[in-house]
């Protein structure tokens, strides 16, 4: 706060957002600086950061209050015109029920959550997550679906790679049907250029080309982007017979119609969720979805929801398999997706539990006979009609008139495909009647009256589902709203997110995500627009967009920024084929070496392989630094084939490194790109700035440090910010609306802009902020971490520290010697913690044995000081283990989490149940685990991944 | 669900939103009949509701899909235009904090919670209500404060009538500040009249005139509606020489620097709380306060939360003094207020726990300052200012011009207050700034730039605030929005509402709040329009306010409908001065006596004497329908004084009384008026219309049958519909802004159209059930009760039938034998339900010792049945009792409801704690409460109405 204001204007500003943001106020501030000894937050970054690398102030525009935020950003959404979408290609009109909306994609108890890797507090969402796996295993009748993808593109990409490793023996290119989604073959292109490996792109309506004599495997549309449904049993059967696998990219709601891709032959199934209730958002988020065939289960890409057992005996969610996951295979990693789009996936699948079978076969029915009774005006008024069979679009041929029938559409409100000069596409959906249909057929000039039409099908009759769907209880019990508030109420309350307290996991920036932030997600203006809608109806999205993106290059010191990669990984994979692309461009096709320090997060690696790079790993130093002297010996060894190093600054060991200036100097020499990981920009922004301090190419995690919330485990966007020689190889659209960015390296996602109906909320943060709020929460956030580790020193061993001591904006606990000496294991103390009401940090990461604290800026001190003392607790347990008071294994750490029905129902127990329960002393708002602590090895062995029945409960 | 439709239209019909509302499905309804041996819906009914009341269709439009409603409403709140709100009168701009909005106002845990009578199960909203009184009693300066009154005028009114209960001795009139807000004096008027009391309005810029030797109090307003700060005290220590209490009636905000109420000697403060983060709503809803001082606390009409402690000796709130409550006093109360508005005093409240003493202070000076700086502008461009003190409101004189000024302000986007021909008034709030007040003045054709004037005060000196207020920690603590969200959580964490489970409460209609209806609410175009904002501002809350009266006509039968009343008690007093007004007319002055049956809600007889009437009871027959040969004797004896009968259909017993077309015509006969209270509407809504068998009035409760929500014990509105010859007597309001409702027996309450911002919801609930709906959901409520008294009248003898042994939408179980026999009190099998995950029935009424059950059509048969089992298992465990295995102290009944912490603690019991917690079985998702029975009388005893220091709860 500043001295009385000397005009009326500055008087009445309103108290500035980012001291909502900023959880201490003033007063705190000053007491943790001078826990640390510290004179001011100033003295701490000077101390903290080295010089060499500190940036100069953020040129942005003022902080904005919250309500003249929301104001501009309602503006904004007013700019965006989005008109009945009939444009299909994988994105349709859907009705959002109004009571998940509101309760989940308005709940912070949903929004706010993490990733369930603690699945003893995740139970709600993990049962959400298996409805939705298990809705997709029903409705592409293969038996194991993930718990999401990032979006139908990039799905059909992982599936490529899956068939490939799936079936080593198998040669040949990987076809994918001519009729695929035209992102979806272009996402698909670009992995595999990528990756080397040939993709063949042929019409299917014969079956597969005669001329290949092997394929890894098949992609058929089901039905295909021009509407037509081809059955997909003659290339399945030629997939198999010449060696590969065979996937379906098949539409859900169709699936309730048509006969399962797994009772087709497919191997593999991927799509989109988004219709099943997932606002357009003009692109993303949408849960992308996944399924297999026996046998593939352990090669899925992404999360996997099992089920399994707690200590109780009980059965409990949790994920599965997670030694198939990237973070974990590295180098060896054949997928580098992290993120999932847990949210989206969540509301995709309450969409499923609240309309049942019959109402999802309702609206598939409605939707199908809109699209016969379009076909029979369209005939009726001398249109033709392409396809004879189709599900829910439409294809029109109107030699040389499909401009004017588009725009003469666009004028009637309604936004349809504009295919080729020739030809214009129409899909209905659950949001287009009869009103809009004969709306639509004047456009073409042709009458209308659709009202009074008798419901006619055009589904081949060989491919009618006759195998039944979604028969468990779950999808058959929460018609009303009333079991449906208090089913998604049930589910929330067995979850522990940022609505109840701090998670302060190391790396992933767990802030506040406000309000103000959030609310204009749900504005129709951004939520309801296609992604292929024409720029003219855009406008508020691409004035939101270029605003966040040039907002993105002044706090990176980049030169230009794309937004369009869906998550970091997909941001990582952007950078790494920008470096690609531009050593090509140089004629220097051999540098594919990327040098990776071997404290580096999994997805380094896994993103390099998918960029064709070969891994090679540098050193770290025993301080968790980059061993200096090793980086100097790699990069002479590739001199000539070097092609970047992939380094996190602050480090992994959050620590800010003396060396990150000489280190990118080193690499540069040698010819190398520096790629910059943005996960830990946190402890940067305002202070220093990677595209100065000697980065070529960074990804950020706007769901880190930009306020996008985790959502329990997705949706994130990971946008790529490069310096100028970069940005010629930025990832570009086939659909982009802007001219300029459609020709280029081919996209990484399926949508031109990703997540764009969640870019309102980094916009409004950048936006309420302003370059003093940014800064002023880096050195809280770095405060915070250095308070925590002072406060918790004496009892636990902090790690690492770097520039003269001070962490960065995180700590590493040292567990090891504790464990050694007890017994006590770190998932003993992260469960403790539950008992505690607090999520565990980070676990054994970047060093086994370690828990790394992230507290961030938004924890205001009560909360820091609480979670310290709950770790000095723990510790003050550990010490009886030690003194053999307990045995490790009667201890309360390995009880923990404890459930109340276990405390209540008796039982022997080496310490009191008061002890359990309340460690800190009675607590009437305790947060109760519903269920003890997850046996991991059991659901693995016995794995089940969609809804085990009632009983299983009982 | 019909047959196949045979149209295309008819094919892509959403799913009927009354499939939503209503619980149980085809299926279960079909089950639910055969358990009653009926065969169809129609078969019931036809056999509950006498034939000789029933009603044909409902003539309404066609039902519409959530969908279509959502959109519709959208353009209707387009209609309104709200601009920057500047006219004052109490209603000002305000930012509602984000946080609060979507966590409180739009979060079912806070809106569909139930009056917190039990309040184990309610002490967040307890706890948010005690900081709200806190809140008022410290920026008053007066000790005890009630929990919020309906609004500023009514809450006027009832101080009013309070000093004339607390001062028997005193004599004169009621002398009200001519500088009052115009509706609060004319509020003050209506009630004034009706109830015989004198009422001065004065001049009171020199004390109090001089001609009123004796006064019973006085009111006056700080600062004025003219915007004048008149310092109070001459007036204060005039009206206590004189023999009468002093009224302040004030705005928080301008407490904040004005010296409060209480300090300067005020006996009683008033005011509204909505500029604490309450949006406009063109006029409610929002919480009205009342505060004071020593002496008076058992006078405060409303509720009062106090601190008193639980079973296990821990603090916990409650409704404090609840025998001073109208429901109970019956015909000696002296004010029938039930309902208070807690949802918007929890919203006010958490505004003031955000803000805190600093922030409020800041914004009431940036506040001032702009209107000072307005005053300064206007005089240097030559216009007048009438007033030298003052806090927000300048009132400008412009002879002539007003009438230009303020069309001119509208065009600037401004709504000012035109006072009368020559004069303007401006208001400026923390919606207002520097832009905006350029733009006022530029109406005046005066030079703006006011940013750059140094901020000034003009306050008179000796009022300045020298008091501290909110100093309790509750006020100091939540800064941040991570730590306010958190707060929020853990409130509504603790407490129980209809997202959790089923709220069987007879009387109470304890039915889904849809999100579809509840959404609008939010919408710039309702929350933020001034009530006396222009009605061509207006037209969007004209369109659906027509609507909606004439859809309540519709289905009530009435001739008119006037929705200004804000709560029940409010319709109960308008319908009954509706009769007086028409008996007057008639020259039937001394018709006053109104018969009342000994079973009718103990408001009816509160409102009666409040309109004026003498209330005669009419005595019950033993089966609880009204005693017809009573009722004809009091008819022959009342023949020539008669006013009215009050009388609830079906009965307070929760059944359809043959009697009721002869009970109707005794009374007209008679020559009395026929009052029938809707509180049972939702037993007869398509079935019976009030205003077809008799009935000449009612009101109704639309937070019963028409789904507004409890909000925690209010908002409610309470509309008064009437026959055609009543219709003159409707509430008017002189602010009303079309012309033909300004005249009239004036208004009830403060607003034109009383609370008006939360109409949407009972438009949008009408608009998507249609006639077939609303018909279905009553048939389905009354099989729920019928299917209820079925299931448990083995166990517990249901009290009354009616029509052909059926019980209406409610059934009453006597627990009077099973009591006298074991023991057990109701109270043990209320606070029991808890440890099911239930809330209690209505206790007690209308007959004491019987616990009234009202399922409502919106839950399912599987709540419905897991509420019948926790019945009959409770019903076990009394005859355990009865049995003598348990004494009834030591019985779980008694100990309930238990909470985590005692049961952990350990300590003596007759019982398993799994069996104290897990009556049912063990349940990961069990609802804890977080107190244990909480002792009524030790709170009475020791009133404590402000938050306790924490130190408290150690």
């Amino acid at each position: 706060m500043s001295d009385a204001p000397s005009t009326l204007a500055g008087l009445i500003r309103p108290r500035p957002f980012a001291e909502r943001h900023i959880g201490p106020d003033d007063d705190q501030v000053t007491l943790m600086l001078k826990a640390l000894g510290l004179s001011s937050l100033e003295a701490l970054m000077d101390d903290a950061v080295p010089s060499r690398i500190r940036a100069g102030a953020l040129d942005l525009p003022p902080a904005a209050s919250e309500a003249a935020t929301a104001r501009e950003l309602r503006e904004i959404a007013a700019e965006n015109n989005p008109l009945v979408p009939m444009i299909g290609l994988g994105y349709h009109g859907t009705v959002t029920p109004p009571v998940v909306r509101r309760n989940v994609l308005e709940d912070p108890a949903w929004y706010t959550a993490y990733t369930p890797y603690q699945p003893e507090i995740s139970q709600g969402r993990l049962e959400a997550l298996l409805n939705f796996q298990t809705m997709v295993a029903d409705l592409t009748g293969l038996p194991t679906s993930n718990a999401s993808l990032l979006d139908e593109g990039t799905a059909a990409a992982e599936a490529m790679t899956l068939v490939r490793r799936a079936n080593r023996k198998a040669s040949g290119p990987f076809v994918v049907d001519a009729d695929a989604l035209p992102q979806t073959i272009a996402v698909v292109r670009t992995r595999a250029e990528a990756m080397g490996v040939e993709v063949v792109v042929a019409d299917l309506t014969d079956g597969l080309p005669a001329d290949l004599e092997t394929v890894s495997g098949t992609l058929v549309q089901y039905p295909g982007a021009s509407g037509r449904v081809l059955d997909p049993r003659p290339v399945v059967e030629q997939t198999h017979e010449r060696g590969g696998l065979a996937v379906v990219a098949a539409d859900l709601l169709a699936l309730t119609l048509l006969e399962s891709p797994g009772e087709l032959g497919a191997d593999v199934a991927v799509g989109s969720s988004q219709r099943f209730g997932v606002p357009l958002f003009y692109g993303g988020p949408h849960a992308g979805f996944m399924a297999v065939g026996q046998g593939l289960e352990r090669h899925l890409p992404g999360r996997l929801v099992g089920v399994s057992v707690d200590a109780h005996g009980r059965p409990a969610y949790r994920l599965a398999l997670q030694t198939r996951e990237q973070h974990i295979r590295r180098d060896r990693a054949t997928s580098n997706i992290c993120t999932a789009q847990v949210l989206l996936a969540v509301v995709a699948s309450m969409y499923a539990v609240h309309h049942g079978p019959d109402g999802l076969t309702a609206i598939a029915r409605a939707t199908h006979a809109q699209a016969v009774a379009l076909a029979e005006r369209l005939r009726d008024g001398g249109v033709e009609v392409v396809h004879d069979a189709f599900f829910d679009t439409v294809l029109a041929r109107v030699p040389g008139r499909a401009g004017e029938v588009v725009a003469a559409a666009r004028e009637a409100g309604v936004h349809v495909r504009h295919v080729d000069a020739d030809h214009v596409g129409l899909s209905t959906s659950e949001v287009s009647d009869c009103d809009v249909l004969d709306r639509v057929l004047g456009a073409f000039g042709v009458a209308g009256g659709t009202a009074d039409l008798a419901p006619a099908e055009a589904l081949p009759a060989e491919l009618r589902r006759e195998t039944p769907f979604l028969t468990h209880e779950v999808f058959n019990t929460h018609r009303s709203e009333t079991a449906m508030l208090r089913y998604l109420r049930r589910l929330s309350a067995r979850d522990y997110a940022l609505d109840r307290g701090m998670i302060p996991l190391g790396s992933c920036t767990m802030k506040l995500n406000a309000t103000t932030e959030m609310e204009p997600v749900s504005l129709p203006g951004f939520a309801d627009l296609h992604p292929f809608a024409p720029a003219e109806d855009a406008r508020g999205y691409h004035r939101l967009i270029g605003q966040l993106e040039s907002w993105l290059a002044v706090v990176t010191g980049y030169d230009e920024v794309s937004i369009q990669p869906n998550a970091g990984s997909q941001g990582e994979l952007a950078g790494l084929l920008a470096i690609r692309g531009y050593h090509r461009a140089n004629g220097d096709d051999q540098r594919t070496v990327c040098l990776i320090p071997s404290s580096a997060h999994g997805t380094n690696a896994a993103s390099a392989v998918m960029a064709g790079m070969k891994v090679v790993v540098v050193k770290s130093s025993e301080d968790g630094s980059v061993d200096m002297d090793d980086l100097r010996a790699q990069c002479e060894t590739h001199r000539d084939d070097l092609a970047a190093i992939m380094v996190t600054y602050p480090s992994t060991h959050g620590a800010y490194e003396d060396t990150i200036s000489e280190l990118c100097e080193v690499v540069h020499e040698a010819g190398g790109q520096v790629y910059v990981d943005g996960a830990n920009l946190n402890a940067l922004l305002g202070y220093a700035k990677p595209g100065e301090f000697g980065g070529d190419v960074s990804h950020l995690n706007l769901h880190k440090t930009f306020c996008i919330p985790h959502g329990g485990g997705g949706p994130g966007v990971g946008p790529v910010g490069v310096r100028a020689h970069l940005a010629p190889y930025l990832p570009s659209h086939p659909d982009h609306p802007v001219e300029a960015r459609r020709e280029g390296i081919g996209p990484i996602s399926a949508a031109p802009y990703g997540s764009a109906g969640i870019l309102p909320i980094s916009w409004a943060y950048v936006r309420m902020m302003g370059a003093e709020g940014l800064t002023q929460a880096t050195a809280v956030a770095v405060l915070a971490a250095n308070y925590v580790a002072s406060r918790l020193e004496d009892h636990f061993p902090v790690l690492y520290r770097g520039h003269q001591d001070h962490v960065a904006h995180e700590c590493i606990l040292d567990l090891r010697p504790l464990a050694k000496a007890s017994g006590v294991t770190v998932d003993d103390v992260a469960k403790r913690l539950v008992d505690h009401g607090f999520h565990a940090p980070t676990m054994s990461f970047p060093v086994a044995g370690t828990l790394m604290v992230e507290p961030t800026e938004s924890e205001d001190l009560d909360e820091l000081d609480r979670f310290c003392e709950a770790m000095i607790a723990i510790r003050a347990e550990i010490a009886r283990v030690e003194a053999g008071e307990w045995s490790p294994e009667e201890s309360p750490l390995r009880g923990a989490p404890h459930t109340a029905a276990s405390l209540l129902e008796g039982g022997e127990r080496a310490y009191p149940a008061a002890l359990a329960a309340y460690p800190a002393g009675p607590d009437p708002d305790k947060y109760w685990p519903p269920v003890g602590r997850i046996d991991q090895a059991y659901g693995d062995r016995n794995l089940q991944c969609s809804c085990p029945p009632l009983e299983a409960f009982e």
